[in-house]
């Protein structure tokens, strides 16, 4: 019998308890499911969101892996208590509402909804916006959301650049790689959406120089991390035209605090964090899969590479 | 040399002659293009517009195929001194931009966009929306732009009910027909496209009896006809709630006159007829494939059946 620590804020524990039960049992797992370990030594695997107080590893001392609940591990990896195995969550739910909010949003600034919905002047006044195969979106990050939101895009006929730190090869997309190809991509975009993790590397990625490689008047969405983002520059560029509009669903800080100029900006839309949320019934399924690779000696799904941060 | 007289307005001439002339020689027909006809019973061919003030087809004796700009012909159909065979437009660049209004607009009221958009109290309250599979689109004609429009909805995996006269079998759409099919798509939908022609038995079909088996609070997206509704049951049932929004891209008069209650109405959006628009780069090639057709005795595109008048 396996014990498996769940730490998480407790109303995570009321819409987890039952699917990962359930996952378990079908994965064929006898697991002693936990929100407390009297003895740290005698758990096997955490299942872990890091806003659930545990922050010092160094008790479990037979953990066999952390199984993280959130797909952004960038708080977690820099923890130097956690010597276990760690592995992100890539649930199915998560990738499908990512999806639905970057498709919803590319085709809300290609089809210029905002006026028909705002219907400030309330004329006749037929525009007709060119098609999706006449519209260059850039998809910056090709991990598991960023693909997955690129090749939806490309179904819709959109003309997609991607744009990764390795090379990638994904049939219908523009691939580029590098900061030769960071520029590229970005000098032709239309509209650009942000799906990078957070690193080292990718910390304010879009500053001053990037935001300025963009055409003018170019759309800025980012689903992803709120710090890829100089948000002084982000303002700066949306004042002088350069981007012509900024949705944002992550921040620096969350929530976004009352009076940020972003809330105020008219070229500005805030959404609360929601593009994707792991939903718990698939994502239980991928934490029973990846405790029966464990006990089978398989490779673990999902296992972060501590040196890529990611 | 064939006569093929181009009859629409003259600002579509101005659209289509280059075209026209490039698919014309691609398809390797020799024809003299005019707008004029100073001898009717020497035309061979008509492309037409309804509002190019061609009304009487007697005088063209000699013409083997009228060729509509429009894909929707029921302005023309009854006309009586049309005895020529009359084919409608299905332009690829057409289909494109139907299916990117519909997705755009089925994804919009899904992700709940306007509240965003709008960002009337700047607080931050999440709401995660389900996901596409949760959510119930049906699309009223399965026609070719229908067709495209449910099997990209399916494509973001959206639950798509679709709905004909005569039965279809499209793979990942739950299809249904006729009259009892209609009820069971109405009464499950929580977001209805109508791309249905319009005909004697269309006219009026979104009517009291019909919004009332709709779902509390489902949307209504028409992209189809204008006449597809009785306006004064849709703003009925809007003011009492069993419709949540409709957002209408036709009417049945256009423009929409100033002062119509759709344009004041908070939960009606007005889009100027440009769900789709024929492109000429495309549609040139189509009417130069008839023109082929035509002089090689073989089945025209797209003909249209008198009877059911589309």
């Amino acid at each position: 019998m396996l014990t498996v620590l769940f730490s998480a804020p407790a109303r995570r524990w009321a819409e987890y308890e039952a699917p990962l039960t359930t996952a378990l049992a079908e994965a064929g797992i006898a697991a002693r499911l936990v929100t407390k370990a009297d003895r740290p030594g005698d758990v096997d695997y955490i299942v872990y969101a890091p806003n659930g107080g545990l922050e010092d590893f160094t008790p479990f001392t037979g953990c066999r892996a952390v199984l993280s609940l959130w797909a952004g591990v960038e708080t977690i990896v820099t923890n130097r208590t956690l010597t276990q195995p760690l592995c992100r969550m890539v649930d199915a739910g998560l990738e499908e509402g990512m999806v639905e909010w970057v498709t919803g949003h590319v085709l809300r600034h290609h089809l210029g909804l905002d006026r028909y919905i705002l219907n400030a002047d309330r004329t006749w006044a037929p525009q007709v916006p060119p098609l999706a195969r006449d519209r260059r979106v850039a998809v910056l990050g090709l991990g598991a959301l960023g693909r997955a939101s690129a090749e939806a895009l490309a179904a819709l006929r959109f003309r997609v650049l991607g744009w990764s730190r390795t090379a990638r090869d994904i049939p219908g997309i523009d691939c580029r790689h590098g900061p030769d190809g960071l520029r590229a991509v970005l000098s032709q975009a239309e509209i650009v959406v942000l799906l990078l993790p957070l690193t080292a590397e990718t910390e304010g990625l879009m500053d001053a120089e990037r935001l300025g490689w963009l055409p003018q008047g170019a759309v800025l969405l980012n689903p992803g991390r709120g710090a890829l983002i100089d948000d002084d520059a982000l303002l700066a560029a949306l004042d002088r035209g350069q981007v012509g509009h900024a949705t944002l669903d992550v921040f620096r800080v969350e929530p976004l605090p009352e009076g940020h100029p972003f809330w105020a900006h008219s070229q500005v839309t805030v959404t609360p964090h929601i593009a994707s949320e792991t939903r718990a019934t698939t994502a239980a399924r991928v934490v029973a899969e990846n405790i029966r690779r464990g006990e089978a000696g398989e490779p673990f799904l999902y296992l972060v590479d501590r040196d890529r941060g990611y």
